[in-house]
């Protein structure tokens, strides 16, 4: 029931502040026996480590995970797995200026207020640097679900206010955006180069499908998958809406249009359009999962804001410290792991009461 | 960590059918000393009730309520509340085809797959009836709050395509579409009106403003406030996507237009904008906590539709039942009742660590 | 997480007060298909009611079960089971002199003192009645262990300083007080005669064995099977003491003499001896689990007892309302009950992790 | 919920095995603004450390904490504190021959059942090495609890049938066993010495008081502050029972002598006496808080003992490796951090819903 913990049977519990010694966490729940692919692991991390593209954050950190306990002989054994990823790149000369002045739209001032002290360096515990112990979870978990022939699979959908029109999703890791629209592309990289320069920065949309999802994940009536995923992707920093199939679309639809009419295909019984985005009553009925999340614009930019201080006395504040103009393209493996977290635990939740 | 049950310290466990005996549940965590106004409780749920207006099921129900425990000469005790609303106007055979046949968007296939069985009388677990446990949860919720001076207004923003230009909250309870917007409410009208002639249904999308909010509730980094509250409102039926402030247009706009700049305001640090919709880094600031709910058109329609038996065979299907054409009216108090569960939950949590 | 509610995955809230309308619960997590046998699960609650023997509280309460939801057609569908038990036979005014004075070793000063107001009637939520809730969840789970052919015994095997020396199981539900040494239970019976008469009470120590548990149950490290069913136990009303196995005396005992040896039976992996109580490393072994719970004599007595007022002062209390003598007869199907709860739930939980 | 998480509002969840490469935990739910005494901490683990007197293990281990997150300018952020524990002398070799046989008494047999397969090296996660996560956590709690000048002390009060007769609280720091008692002291020397020359083990017990507890902690009905001790002690490895206030001794004790009678002491209400152990319904009553554990003798000795192979066939196994005659010295510290960890997190809950 903690804060820093999510899960209810495959947990994960994280520590760690931007600009202190490490960022790490616990993984309980996980199934034994499963082999231990950690190359895979730390692909994953790297698919979100600073520097992979122009247009991401200079700090150099190579996030080399160690993994402490959990495993042997290359399999998990089913108790906790401890890890830890050593932060190198600590220049905390950068964030100086921070120590007693709010940056706009950060957490700096709600961390403040609810803690009466902070770790200000690089934002502390509010960095997204603590997503990296969400990768880490979701690559264990990810491994767990191709038991089950489960794919996650998530992409840039929208930056600024260019949509994709196509979606190939061999595209997806072939360019630094993750933008399954090789038209769409262009623009929506100049868009980024230009909020670079300007110093400003730009929201955008992740997607997300999961693929091969068993039948009857989900618990009613609070625990809805839904209701459960969009409690993990609010969670992501920077997150501003989560919807789900036709999300907020439906409004404007008519039950003739939007119910998902029941079909046999191939012996099994399938649904000809997905609205439901895969899950109908809170549990999965074996489509797609679907879904979509908004990500504001980096609150970090370099012009001049106002704002005020510790002692509320107004002032300015230039933020000259690293950070990426748009967050979107390494949300991803964030989203993806995220995902991997909510469906492996709602699997697990679902095989307990199957006595 | 039941799926029938949710908050942490504040807690709601309901349980019911739509033609069970009963919708009850059990409060856990209220504070102690809380006078019971059992009058406000069941007004409440009379916001809630069917035949408020003749867009509501023709169901027949005083949803009275009955408290069994937790309450003791007018006060609460701090011990759980124990709850049940009788059912009364159970007609079964109006839903006597949907044994054997899976209505289209419906929960009937899900349920069935995932428990091997189901009570199927007017979707049993899975019917609208079950929000009955949340607006008593909410309620209790709601007298607490008041000692916070915390206020709570949900309503009508859009009904299919028509969305209000003005909000006036002392409009929302005086007509039965909880429109803020006399001037939008005429064509939302008809558009229902015709969706019940039609015997279609119609989505709509509920806002939600969240005032006087304390400063620092919230738990980083997975029980953001904003996470907890996307949790508790897409486990409402029917629920297709949520967003907090700037939502989906904080995709479009630029960091030096999204950024919240603070200032001094009588004493005050305020922010000036509230893209943030009342919560950075996942704690709330003190400004208005506002989210937007979008619901999908109810899957219960009149005219004919193809669909598939329990043996997986095709066939059509025509449902009869009672039904409501548009759920936002009716949804309104639920979605109050759950922001208030989470937000008193918030409450309780915070006041945990102020040693 | 609520004081309320126990388990993870098969859980119990519970509400009720001893004077209040009714005690109830919501059990949630129950497999579904479980054929309901409504006639135990009364005979269940029969063999804790009051007015079983001449040695049990004069108060007139038939306890008959009220289900409200989660059964269809005589089978669980997996979703809440909501049920109560009206109160009847409520002499308020046998319990007016405790509104205003502490009866010693009750819980009238420490509710007082946490929640500033108490329901005093008959102990409100802090009586015995509370454990009604337990033994109809127990029930439940008694119905899905007979899938796996577990048996949960407990009995009486102290009262006072008279220990049994013989264990028949066949006897037990023989005699009013639940002893299986037919020789010790006359020396027992009038020794709680005695009491009555006296108007004091008498304490005892109730043992549990339940056998063929599937290895593998618990979960290291702190929810280790051992540590579940001690929270559980020590969780019942006049609780005092909880050891397993060996208990207490493996204090004294040597390694040589304590470990438990394994050897072949019958193709199975066995212990010659069972000083682990079925439990090694908090993981059960498939041995039979033994522990033995020690009761406090009832606090409720005849006799003129020093005290103190609401206000401090310094007065005296006489209590004439109804008790036992001797809490452990009746508390022996709720012992098996809380038996029942922690194993169903740590099968659960073990099968969650079992993909 | 995950078996290696403890707490609700203050909670630890730990990791490692005895010869992985790490123990380590993360602390969630510390309050802000501790000053964190790393001096302190590091006491607390060389309390527990082996090699402190003749009496423990051979093995070599400094125990040096590092802390990861969670602090800054030597204060607790209220975020979660991540730390380790390096793993230093690990002599893989004295362990080998446990791979394929199991251990009387130990884990090995449960948790190869259980997974499949283990971390079989000194006993891998059920090594009571993972106990140093509880002392880091029950540090912390002790630095927090400083503020309520609340003391937890525990101390050796039997070892094999040696019990002792006089407690005084001074001496407990003073002598390798941790006993309070100088009298008893030499024969429970020569009784460890005597198994430690026979290769054998023995049990004994630890007492613990905690005072200056505020009244009103614990949660009624199923979380009395009783059974969270109770689980959190059971928890403990080679515990074998648990027992509060009266214990066992009540159940041949009277209500007319068992209960505490009210009394008024320099303005504040107490009992007379303490067979309640400091609890009441489930409830603190302010007085002193004593449980009382039982230890099994360790069930590693060096005498050759009759066991089974991983294939079930009969074997004998002798176990060379370094372990302590007696666990109860060094579980001292250990049931103190439990004893922390169980009362900080009560007053948290407590604090909770005092709004």
């Amino acid at each position: 029931m903690s804060g820093n913990s999510i899960g209810k049977l495959f947990t994960l519990t994280s520590f760690g502040e931007s600009h202190g010694s490490a960022i790490g966490g616990v993984i309980d729940g996980c199934p034994s026996g499963i082999t231990v692919d950690i190359e895979f692991i730390q692909k994953e991390l790297d698919r979100r480590r600073p520097g992979q593209s122009p247009f991401t954050t200079a700090r150099k950190e190579s996030d080399q995970i160690e993994i402490l306990s959990g495993i042997f002989e290359g399999k998990t054994t089913g108790t906790s797995i401890g890890f830890i990823i050593r932060n190198k790149d600590q220049r905390s000369k950068d964030y100086s200026n921070i120590s007693n002045k709010y940056r706009p739209s950060h957490a700096d001032y709600t961390y403040q207020q609810k803690y009466g002290n902070r770790d200000y360096r690089g934002g502390g515990r509010s960095s997204a640097r603590e997503h990296i112990a969400r990768v880490v979870a979701g690559a264990f978990a990810k491994l767990v679900l191709q038991k089950y022939n489960i794919t996650i699979t998530a992409y840039t959908s929208q930056i600024g206010d260019i949509e994709i029109n196509t979606c190939d999703f061999s595209q997806i890791e072939k360019n630094p955006l993750r933008c399954p629209d090789t038209e769409a592309l262009p623009a929506m990289t100049s868009l980024i180069s230009q909020m670079q320069e300007e110093g400003d920065s730009i929201g955008g949309i992740v997607s997300c499908t999961i693929s091969n999802v068993p039948i009857g994940l989900g618990e009613p009536v609070f625990d809805k998958l839904s209701a459960r995923l969009a409690h993990a992707m609010m969670g992501i920093n920077a997150a501003k809406g989560f919807e789900i199939g036709s999300g907020f679309k439906s409004a404007a639809m008519r039950g003739s249009e939007h119910n998902d009419v029941f079909y046999k295909k191939e012996g099994k019984i399938r649904t000809k359009t997905n609205n439901s985005g895969g899950i109908q009553g809170g549990i999965s009925n074996g489509e797609d999962i679907n879904f979509r999340l908004s990500f504001k614009p980096v609150a970090t930019i370099s012009s001049k804001q106002e704002t005020v201080d510790k002692e509320g006395k107004e002032t300015t504040i230039s933020v000259q410290g690293r950070h990426d103009p748009c967050v979107v393209p390494r949300a991803i493996p964030v989203v993806e792991a995220m995902a991997a977290i909510v469906i492996l635990d709602s699997i697990l939740e679902n095989n307990a009461i199957n006595i």
